[in-house]
């Protein structure tokens, strides 16, 4: 049987929260086993931008990154918060080695092209290094990604945290038996956006195909859904969209096919 | 016989001038061998905290790092440059992979206390783990270190650029044959600092303790080769000063005890 990986993603809120992100770094460290955690910071390096007198520019939840932007995401997602959760991490000794795409050439992107909207320095995934990232995991390391990727041509590349994560799993999928999941402010998957209660426990492709029709599920959960569901028939074992408070424990929102 | 470990460190000045910066890396991604780059980036994180209403305190050259300075420098060290140089090696198929001291537990540091002005949080290096960057080493990774380390209890600290490269070189004397080299704006150690033709070739221990006394050696340069120097006590092989213009070539000023 092979190995469980550990892949979590966190977002936004969590890190801005010091007592919640502390709580889910205390539950990341104790796990045991080969682990990878991914995180965003958008709503940090939006307020970071409009201080430099960069102010964010978004389309359909996505960030329009031009140069400047491409240089406030850098210095935030890989600087600030990236040393951040790995400073932590080692104090919890957990031993994190943090990395953007362009590290070891682990995320290889191209630049977005032939869409409607121009949405600058943003990266599509072309490549996941598996094999040299494996190789940080076997000596010991749980590697800590930002939303930062490159084209190997010298570009660095904004890229959803999600996706990243998504794909991530997706690589590891022939070697590990992959535990994604996607950790955010809310319990999971809710009916009723407005009602923590109102969760969905599980949800299979189907499902999801009706609740999109229906308009149960809309907006910003779209897009993580389509990477969960991606990451699922790319053969990860288990998916899972949950709040903070259950990292691992199968609580929120489990996916399937 | 030992391997030679090349380990280079560039300034704030070099890496202002993209001609210049692309130039070293140019030399320093044809070189063969373990290597290792370390960076500073002073220049555009005083640019960059005085945009964010942070303007830079200095002290004799030591940057004063309070609480908001230390996300500047983190920011612009760790995210910016470091990731911009991984992806200009990446470029040049050279396997560069960013960290900060943090990153591996590879720099562990304590802040500065005991001085009669307060650094805030300015690091001051205890141990280098020799052992974890050599396996990432061997395992084909050229690691680019930023000026941040920490000190394992989730503090980041800000250290000076110049140490962090004699401390590295020094811990991987007893395993390599270390070649050091500081390469800055200047052709290396001038006798007139107006006078790019006034270039020191060579200088030993007496030497130097001579020029500072005449005031031909001074200020800046000062912790520069006290830094050299230790590295060349605790057994590192080659220590050179030098331009751009000589990765590796001898050219600049060479340090002997």
């Amino acid at each position: 049987m092979p190995d469980t990986l550990f892949v979590l993603k966190i977002g936004g809120h969590v890190l801005a929260q010091a007592d919640v992100l502390a709580d889910v770094l205390d539950q990341f460290a104790r796990r045991e086993g080969p682990k990878i955690l991914i995180h965003g910071g958008g709503k940090r390096a939006s307020q970071i931008g409009k201080a430099l007198g960069i102010p964010a520019q978004m389309h359909e939840g996505r960030r329009i990154t031009d140069a400047d932007t491409l240089e406030v995401v850098t210095m935030v997602y890989a600087g600030l918060y990236n040393k951040r959760l790995v400073a932590e991490l080692q104090a919890r000794s957990c031993n994190a080695l943090g990395m953007s795409g362009a590290d070891a050439n682990s995320i290889r992107a191209h630049k977005r092209t032939g869409t409607t909207i121009d949405y600058g320095y943003v990266g599509d995934i072309d490549a996941v290094d598996a094999e040299g990232i494996d190789r940080l995991l076997v000596a010991g390391f749980t590697p800590v990604f930002c939303a930062i990727t490159h084209d190997k041509h010298g570009q660095l590349l904004n890229t959803n945290a999600d996706t990243i994560a998504a794909t991530l799993a997706a690589a590891f999928a022939k070697k590990y038996s992959v535990h994604l999941q996607f950790c955010f402010e809310r319990p999971g998957v809710l009916r009723d956006a407005e009602r923590d209660d109102s969760l969905i426990p599980t949800i299979t492709w189907d499902d999801y195909q009706a609740y999109r029709q229906q308009g149960i599920i809309h907006s910003g959960m779209l897009p993580k859904l389509d990477n969960a569901f991606a990451a699922l028939r790319a053969g990860v074992k288990n998916v899972e969209v949950s709040s903070h408070e259950d990292i691992g424990s199968f609580a929120g929102t489990t996916l399937h096919l």
